[in-house]
Parts: C-alpha cells; sequence; structure tokens
C-alpha cells in the first residue's frame, strides 16, 4: 500500500504521506509550519428553507438523522461532555446499524470506557473507524489491529483546528446538550444531564454541513445562555435521557491521598514560588488528576500566605477552583470543561466563570489562543524521555489507552511542570525514549519527581533562580539511570508493522504512529 | 457604461445587473431566491506568526493601519455602536489621508451626522465610496449624485449575509470597543464610551482579514464578557477617547408628547390586545423611537391589567423595557442595540438580557433566524403604497436620509403594524406608489394611522378577528384618498437617470434603486 510508505519527520520519527488514503504533512519542528490556503467555507443555508416560526422539532432522533441525510460513508461527530456517562453515542450509532448504514467515520471529540458498547460496530463495518481520543477499550481494540482505519489522535485544539481548515468535514454533527429549544439553541448547565459547558461542539455547529441539537430538557425559546447558538442547527429533537448523571460528573472530585503525590505537589508549588510563577496577578491551569488538585490547594496556600492572587485559572472547573474563586484568590476561572458538580452550580451562578472553548483557548491555528498566556501549566504524561518528550497516549506495553485532551495545547504556557511518579507499578516513566512522542521536549520545562527534579537545560532562567534552592534539583538523565536502577532497564514494547493510530501536532501535522501491539 | 443596463425585477422595479462594476442579482420575491455556494473561508492564520505571550498591542492606530497593510481600493469596515458621539472613523480617514490612500470602500454598519467630516474625503477620492446606511449630510451629498461610487443599501442581516457570504470581503476592520484588553476581546459594557453590545462587528471580526481593535478602556486579560473574541483580532490600540458619551447613548429615551401619536400608540396595542397577539408568553419587538415606546407602555398596561407576561421582547434596550423586564412582565429581553443609561446598566446587571447579533437575529442566510420568531413587530416607514409597500430610507422629495437598520429584516416577523400619521407636514404617507421600496407590501400586515387602521387583505385572520371592532378600520386605499383630500395629490420626486444608490433585500438580491434627485 502507498499508505505505508513512511519518512522521518523533525522529530526523528517515522510517520505515513498519507492516512487513510489521505495526503498528511509530516511534523516539521514547533512553529516551523507556514500554513496557506482558506478557512472551510461551509453550504450557504437560507430561512426560507427552515420553518419560518423556528421550531425544527423532529420526532425522533432517527428521523432527523433520516432528514439530514446519512449514508455510507459519512463523517458523524459527538461529544464528550457526558464523559463515561454518555448514551447518545451509542443510540446513534444502533440507529445507523438499523439504517444499514455502512463505513462512517466517528468523530467524536473523545470517547470513553462506555463506548465499549460500539466495538461491534466497528467490527461489522458500521463504523469505519474512529478519530479521536480512545479511551479504553476503544483503544486496546485500535491496538490489537483490529479497526479498519487508521485512528487519528487530535488534541482539543487540533480538532478545532482540522475541522476549521477543512481538513475533517462534518457531514453530521449530533450535539447533546442538557437543555435546548426547539430553534436548536442550547447549553450544557440546566437539567438531568447538565455538565457545564458544551464548548467541544463548538466547531461542529459553526462546520458541520447538517447539526442535529439532542436534548431531554426541551425548554420554550428562547434557551439562554445559548452555548451552542441555534442558527447553526437543522434539526432538535428530545430524548427520554441523554446521559447518567452519576458519571457525566463526578459528584466531587477528588484530591490525592498518596503521600508520594502529595509531595510531588508540594514540591511542584514550592518550585513555583522558589522561581517567582507565583506572584499577584499570575495564571495557572492544572488538570483535575489528583496531584494537579493538591497542587491548587499548595498554591492557594501559598497566595493566602502571601495576600496575592491569581489574575486567571484555567479550568476544568471543579470544587477547588471554585472555592478559590469564591474566596476571591482568583478573579477569574476560564473554563474549558466541568468536572464536578460545584462546578456546575458555581458556573450557572457565578460571573466570575467565563466559558472558553478550543477556538479560544487551543486553536493553533488562529490569531493566538490562550494557552500562551498562562504562567503555568501543571501536567502529566505516561512517560517522559531524556530529552523531555512526553507521552500521554500510549502505556510502556504499547497500548493506547488515553486521549490527548488540551494536553498538547497547554506545552505553550510559559512554563510547563509535569509531576509524576518516577516509576509506575515498577516500570519506569522517565525514559530513554518515549514510545509514542506527543509532545516536542522543547516545549517541557520541568519534570518534577519524588526523587528529584529536573529542569530543562533550555531554561537557564529558571535554573538561575534556583541557585541555593533548597530542593533537590538534578538532570532528566540522573532521574533515569534512578529508576532504571530502581525497576531494571524497561522492555521495550513490542509493535506490529502496522499503523492503527497516529498522533497529529497542533498544527495539524503527524506526530508521531501507534502500532500495532505485538 | 454597461452597469446602467437595468432590468425589471419581480417588484417591477427597475434595477442594474452590475453594482460598481460587480455583477448583482435583480430581486425575485420574498423566498424566491436559490442561494448556492459556500460561506467566505478567511485565510488561515497560525499562533507562530502573532505575539506568544498575547500582547497584540500597537502604539498608534496609524501603526496598527500601517501593519494591516492598508492601501489603494482596499475595504474598511467600522461600526455604529457610538452613534452620532463617534470619533474613531473620522480619525480613521484622518490617518487614511494623511498616508496618501486612495479609493477607500468604505462599509460602515450604518454612518451618522457626525461623519459629515467625511465629505471632504468622498470629493477628494480618499474614500470612492460608502456601502451602508447614510443618515442625514452623507446622504443628501450622494442624493445630489456627488460620491464617485454607488452607495449599497443593507438592512443589518444583509450585511452580515453579504460578509458571510463573501459578497463583501472586508480587508481591515476597525472596531472600537468600550472596553477591551491587549489579545483583542472586547466589550461594549464598561469604561466612558459604553454601549452595551458590539454584535454589529460581528461579522467583522469574523471575515475580515485584519481586524484591529481600538479602546480607550485597556483592561488586563482577560476582557470578559468576550462580545469580540480577541483569536479574530490581529492588533489592539489604546487611544484616548473613542466617542462624545452624551452622544453616544441618550441619558434618557423618550416617550412621545404629542397627541397624535399617543393616539397611533393606542390604537396599535388595542389592535394587538383585540386579535389576541397579545397573550401570556408571546413576544414583540417596537423600536426606540417615540411612538414605539408609547406603544410598550400600552402593552405593559394590558399585561398588568391582564396579569400575564410576555416570553421575550426584542430590543435596543431602553429604560422602559428594562422596567418591563426587572418588573418580571418579561422573561428575557434580546438585545440588538442599546438605546439608554438604564439599558446599559441593566445590561451589566441582569441575566435577564440577552445579546444578540445580526447573525443571531436577521441573517437570512442561516438555518433560521430569530426575527421570524416574534409575535408582532412595531416599526415606522417614511411612505407606505397602496400595495402596503413601504419605504425608509429616501423622503418623498427622493432624498435619501435614513438607513434601514434592522426593519427589513424585522418584517419577518408575524405580524408587522406599522403606526404612522397619514401626513407629515402637509406631505401624505400613504401614497399610490412608495419612492423607494424597502418592504414588500406582503410582509406587511397593518398600517395604523390617526384617521383608520387598514389590514392587508392577505390578513383574512386579522381581519376575522377584529368583525365587531370599535376600531375605526378601513382600507389603505381610503387612507390614501383620505390623505389626498386633505393634503392635495403628492407632487413626486423628481429624479435624474444617475443611480446614486440601491436597496439591497434580505437575500442579497437588489429590490430598487435611489436616483439623483434633480
Amino acid at each position: 500500500m502507498p499508505e505505508t510508505k513512511l519518512v522521518k519527520n523533525a522529530a526523528g520519527r517515522s510517520v505515513p504521506l498519507k492516512i487513510n488514503g489521505k495526503p498528511v504533512i509530516p511534523y516539521k519542528g514547533v512553529g516551523k509550519h507556514n500554513v496557506t490556503g482558506t478557512k472551510h467555507g461551509p453550504k450557504i443555508n437560507t430561512c426560507k428553507d427552515f420553518p419560518s416560526d423556528g421550531n425544527k422539532l423532529v420526532g425522533t432522533l432517527k428521523e432527523a438523522l433520516k432528514k439530514a441525510g446519512l449514508k455510507d460513508g459519512m463523517t458523524v461527530s459527538t461529544h464528550h461532555h457526558f464523559r463515561n456517562g454518555d448514551l447518545l453515542a451509542n443510540q446513534l450509532f444502533d440507529i445507523a446499524k438499523e439504517m444499514g448504514v455502512k463505513d462512517l467515520r466517528w468523530f467524536p471529540s473523545a470517547s470513553f470506557p462506555c463506548h465499549e458498547h460500539l466495538i461491534q460496530y466497528l467490527e461489522e463495518g458500521t463504523i469505519h473507524h474512529i478519530e479521536g481520543s480512545m479511551n479504553g477499550a476503544l483503544g486496546r481494540f485500535a491496538s490489537q489491529g483490529k479497526m479498519k482505519g487508521v485512528g487519528v489522535l487530535r488534541s482539543h485544539g487540533g480538532r478545532y483546528q482540522a475541522v476549521q481548515d477543512g481538513e475533517v468535514k462534518i457531514d453530521i454533527a449530533v450535539i447533546g446538550a442538557a437543555c435546548a429549544d426547539p430553534f436548536g439553541n442550547a447549553n450544557g448547565l440546566y437539567g438531568d444531564s447538565a455538565t457545564g459547558l458544551l464548548g467541544f461542539a463548538l466547531a461542529d455547529s459553526q462546520y458541520a454541513d447538517k447539526v442535529i441539537v439532542v436534548t431531554d430538557n426541551m425548554v420554550p425559546f428562547p434557551c439562554v445562555p445559548w452555548q451552542i447558538q441555534g442558527n447553526y442547527v437543522d434539526y432538535a429533537v428530545e430524548i427520554d435521557k441523554l446521559g447518567d448523571p452519576d458519571k457525566i460528573i463526578s459528584g466531587t472530585t477528588k484530591i490525592t491521598k498518596s503521600p508520594d503525590r502529595v509531595l510531588l505537589a508540594e514540591m511542584t508549588a514550592q518550585f513555583c514560588d522558589e522561581t517567582g510563577i507565583i506572584r499577584n496577578g499570575f495564571s495557572f491551569q492544572s488538570g483535575a488528576g489528583g496531584t494537579s488538585l493538591a497542587v491548587g490547594e499548595y498554591f492557594k496556600k501559598i497566595m493566602q500566605e502571601k495576600g496575592i492572587k491569581a489574575r486567571f485559572a484555567r479550568g476544568g472547573s471543579n470544587k477547588y477552583l471554585v472555592s478559590m474563586l469564591e474566596e476571591g484568590l482568583v478573579d477569574y476561572i476560564l473554563d474549558g470543561q466541568t468536572f464536578d458538580l460545584e462546578g456546575v452550580r458555581s458556573m450557572a451562578e457565578n460571573q466570575g466563570h467565563v466559558w472558553t472553548s478550543p477556538f479560544t483557548s487551543y486553536n493553533y491555528h488562529g490569531k493566538g489562543n490562550f494557552a500562551g498566556l498562562v504562567d503555568v501549566a501543571i501536567l502529566g504524561a505516561t512517560e517522559v524521555d531524556v530529552n523531555f518528550n512526553a507521552n500521554v497516549v500510549t502505556h510502556s506495553d504499547g497500548y493506547l489507552l488515553h486521549g490527548i485532551g488540551g494536553w498538547q495545547n497547554c506545552l505553550f504556557s510559559k512554563t510547563v511542570i509535569l509531576p509524576i511518579p518516577l516509576f509506575r507499578d515498577r516500570i519506569p516513566v522517565v525514559v530513554d525514549e518515549v514510545t509514542t512522542l506527543c509532545g516536542p521536549g522543547e516545549l517541557i520545562d520541568v519534570v518534577v519527581t519524588e526523587r528529584g527534579i529536573a529542569v530543562n537545560p533550555l531554561r537557564t532562567d529558571l535554573l538561575e533562580k534556583l541557585k541555593g534552592s533548597d530542593l533537590p534539583i538534578t538532570t532528566i538523565g540522573e532521574l533515569k539511570d534512578e529508576a532504571e536502577k530502581i525497576c531494571g532497564k524497561p522492555e521495550k514494547a513490542h509493535f506490529d508493522n502496522q499503523i492503527i493510530a497516529v498522533v497529529k501536532w497542533v498544527d495539524g501535522t503527524v506526530l508521531d504512529v501507534v502500532k500495532k501491539v505485538r
């Protein structure tokens, strides 16, 4: 197959020139790809073809899919606002199967373990392949070489970029919303399936050919605020139940209690304090993982002690961030998503929450984005190598088990810190070379482990500020050596030649491939 | 000139096939123009070409215009949020003149008497012509045949449509905002030049090649809410003063005290009551003119008496609408613009205000818009003829003195009522044939004058409901006869053959022309 012709990209990774039959561009380096061309121009519509009273209700999702012209080979998108509680994507493909439609490209903003149900459709051909995160079972299925097409992994910003630039043309977007009106205006704030935001569906609403909004909480026009604008929507559908509330949002997010991780968090916060990153008016982003949350709590303590505040924190909102907002320690939370019920409550009540989207925060093909304005991003990784390159999608055994999320996009923050254990289950996390390259080392500034902190030599400014510090500053090579001393030299993953997925960089170029596990 | 080849359009008006050298489509009838093609795809940008820390500040507007590449023949847009208090558009063209740039197409969302300053540039060639409303002196200048190009008059929705569809490609959009940050996020809510909303600049931000945000109130990132998103913005500029606050927003809007107009308002409200238009959950739009405001006050009284409320009112917000919102008589105000200080205050404080834009409310080339969802729109007109056709841009003497605003777009409301005096200054308002056709009669349902109410015969439903009414129901022909009885047969305007402007319909087709006054 011409598809398997490989070239070495700027990161030294062998990548194909075609994916699923379409030409792609190999990664050229950070900020090296010059972009040309124009944004995707969707078909012009006219009001005369839509109900004059604005009522776009159709009886069932099946009817809407028929009206939207669902047919073989189309690209259909869904979104992960309902996370592991999503009931909609499964229903959608059940209907596609019923209708006898084949070879669909599923373009989710992410898929979750609840979508294991769809493996049957990948096997029998209703779905040809998935472009989007494959968490858990679907990733394992792909890693076993069982998916017909090649998976394409994109960051949240990369997904917006791909849609905006016309790399991915969405035929039908199916947008589940906790609240909507018959015109198609929708939000994720109110109702049994409340999720907070609907930003992951923004690009789809703007650029898809047909847009279907599905809700279990239909309200009279106007549904406000309209996070999705009805002017982009073709059909509105009411169904009984979009999601399983317990699995959509955690009742409460939990800070780590593991002493090792608490130590990582404390070291990370001390590092930010000593290097002057924590100062009045600074900004930070930390995820909703246990360690990240703990970092946030240490930040809070430091701000309280110093009597300073942050200008903004980038969410996912959770109860810890909300408490900082409500105590006046941050002026604004710039939310991308919402992780717990406190976040949902606060978002509906508090003007200090600002909705962001992959467009505002992460799209690399815009006139700037917010990621670069963040002073420090605290991120995770499955592996980091001696060149500070990092991996977030595969484990060291080669299995594709995680999505990229906004991780690549956050690498553009002014300082990027990865607080990670030196090893997990006696498998080193700091390694010679990452199994899959997701983030180029030049963008990763600091690796904090329980046995030492490595600063990227490119950041001489940070190293200068750390002179005289009692933090255990070391080098990434020493960390790797120590990990190997404890765990032994790790065995490399065993791969077949078959490419089962590719990892795109934020500019749409191909950064690396994931191969079938042998 | 081939430009002057005229054809009769579906409204029987003779219109050219080319305007300013570009082909145009004659009006085909309401809902008759099938649209093809795709929306305008602006150039793809990349973050690597923008400051990594998001700081897009440049020192002066002149510097920003140079960086944006201002040159001969470009299309430059501005917006009328500052109304007659705008200082920005004049500064902009002063700079263009200084730079020696020629033949600009000025594409304002509207122009006001304060822009009389620009006539010198129309004369000496800095500005080639204006596409947009020309209120007052600029309209008179055009009507005298002095503008080099042909003016193109569009409704607010038609302006969005033209930009979205690529009919008008904006090279540089200059967006004045009461509040902005160095990334380019901007709103009209806070600061000395507060205007409420910035919706008229939305299309420009999305589709223009280069976007410059200018403010006299620069705040640290994030400027929230971001009515204009910095991700669309190339440069941010801080200047001393954007506008003259007294002229931006009236301190307070005033209801008419004229007994004749109060009568019109009362008759209109009674008409809406008797025909069942005013019912629990209804919706209405009335402008900020004295008569319209009075209609609103009568609506309020009727709602209070009946103990009912409206689901929404379409703004411009003003103190009367705000009082209805705050008394719980309307659930939401869907704001397009803001007419007085009470409106500005309430918008910043009250969640019942919902921002709309020409995209959500008026764009005819969308998947529906809000105009069609409004139960009743109360509008004005300079003339109405015996076929219910109406004119809002010229006076009977032929002079082009007003813009279209959202008027054409509002004609898609379920019932359209024009409360107008039968004559003004002894010149009939109800006439044989309107001087300039702006709205096709089939969309105009009711004409309310102090001497009788004419219902469009197409609205048999309304006529049915009025049986037994004590309202002075008559016919449009009788109204015209009565006007002529009182004022005499009006003299037609005297026109030269030169077309000085065209009136576009909401779908981009050419509805009528305006000729040079002899």
